[in-house]
């Protein structure tokens, strides 16, 4: 029921790639990541997931296609699609993630980038 | 699965107070409102509601107090929580809104500002 501070919050996050939880909505919840360079191709079966760019460009590979999404932009990955976020060479981006909170960092996936636990900040 | 741009999609909206749709992520809607002067008490039984403001400031007035959302912020109302959003006198503020597909405009409340079609845009 308080206001929560985007970039203020994202001091919290020490490290790449792991989603810190700051709300839920229902069966859903509100992350931030901090990350650089390019993930793991990965796909969720039975969850949509929102990455809405607070800082930097992301760049969101597909199979077939790559979405450049800026600052101000978001882009909705349906369930099933594979994926694979990722930055300009040795940028940093800040991302504001909406999805259930059963969806599985890596999906599909198992990964030394799986993280199984989001700390609520 | 294209990347949206949140300010170009205020275009489309030409009136106060009536959210448009842009986005689905699974049960829930990502609904872009344009708002100015005082809303209606009302609560949502059984649904949160996230407001993200984009810009001004928003007044989320609960019945005990008034909470302030700056541009870059965002505020979760729990279910079953009265609340009346409001702006500064004359002012304009664009807002995010994250919630359930059947989330009501005014919850419990029916009044001549209450919408009952949301715009996909």
């Amino acid at each position: 029921m308080k206001p929560i501070n985007i970039l203020e919050k994202f001091s919290y996050l020490n490290s790449y790639w792991h989603p810190h939880q700051v709300a839920r909505v229902d069966n859903m919840q509100v992350l931030l990541a901090r990350i650089k360079g390019e993930f793991v191709w990965h796909k969720h079966e039975k969850e949509d997931e929102l990455f809405q760019v607070i800082k930097g460009t992301l760049y969101m590979q597909y199979r077939d296609r790559t979405e450049v999404v800026q600052e101000g932009e978001f882009i909705v990955v349906p369930k099933g699609v594979e994926h694979c976020p990722a930055t300009a060479e040795g940028e940093e981006v800040l991302l504001l993630l909406f999805e259930r909170k059963s969806t599985s960092h890596t999906g599909d996936i198992k990964h030394e980038l799986t993280k199984t636990e989001y700390p609520k900040i």
